[in-house]
């Protein structure tokens, strides 16, 4: 067992003026090597209402899946009763019922504990808002 | 850091006979404020087969948008398996694997770390059972 | 309270060659009896890029209910920008965006605080990989 203990930090991030997803795992795996704790669990948070975090496999085709398959899941349309912002925004409010705002994944011998393929990453579909934060706590025993 | 514990109360509440978004956040807050804990993790769960928690914004119309994307994404109709309950109720089974029952947020300064626009919300789809519980733990190193 | 610490173990899981909802909740509970802990929380977590956790009624239809749903929302066809693996396989990896890969859950008494009609289950949709792992993990204080 590692020192226990819990560290919490708040990271900027930019996602920029259209749908992304973004890749933080570099940002992730730093933070719990400055945390230099051996094990315990990894809490990936965004203080946003119109985003969410997921952990997917990136660069071969899945990021741009993923905001098509949430284009047809939530239209960018006007059916939407949340009205403000740009045209079809409410689906963006929506989205964090489907795509979670957090993420909780373990940590394991000093390292983020993810399988070959998996990358964390924060699924933006909010044009209006490029600049975002980021919230990373490893609670250890 | 704070004084560690683990806490873990069981709240009732009431989501009524119709879909429903229930915000908790108050509930969550004066629960962290009893634990008297300064950071940690906060876990949100309900032991229920046909709900899930989210953070959202609520009281400017993303409620009513969510549960309008539940009922596209999983419609009321006959072509549910499961076919106990009210006409259509299937559809409220699947809900949790799309709106999990369980957040996990952080909490530092002795607050729950949200965004200005995040609530902790409960989204119940289920007509046929209006008395819910809701249990709240906080693990605090 | 509980005597404190963390545990983690990776289990073998054959999910098979179809599409599958597989029921972990026994193994689950195998593993928190096996810590020896009162009280915490415990970590459910697939290091897969084509698999999710979910908590749902099975053995009801719902298994069969979520399957459906993700066929209907995530389609096999050709509309995939990743085109590795079988016909259809993108929407494998869109998956853990809607059915995240982790899942975390209350201990409380030396057992998971599960509602009455709850199971925690492997949602595996990838037709091409039968053979998976699952991480459990406990933290305690």
């Amino acid at each position: 067992m590692g020192m226990g203990g819990f560290w919490s930090t708040v990271l900027s991030l930019r996602t920029g003026h259209d749908e992304s997803v973004t890749d933080v795992t570099r940002r992730c795996e730093d933070f719990v090597s400055g945390c230099g704790v051996v094990e315990g669990l990894l809490n990936v948070f965004v203080p946003h209402a119109t985003a969410g975090v997921a952990v997917l496999e990136t660069g071969a085709g899945s990021d741009e899946d993923v905001l098509a398959a949430l284009r047809d899941l939530l239209p960018v349309d006007d059916r939407w009763r949340h009205r403000h912002g740009s045209f079809g925004h409410g689906r963006d409010h929506v989205l964090p019922s489907l795509v979670a705002p957090y993420a909780t994944v373990p940590v394991v011998d000093g390292r983020i504990a993810l399988g070959t393929w998996q990358s964390i990453v924060v699924v933006d579909t909010n044009r209006d808002n490029p600049d975002r934060s980021l919230r990373l706590s490893m609670l250890s025993q």
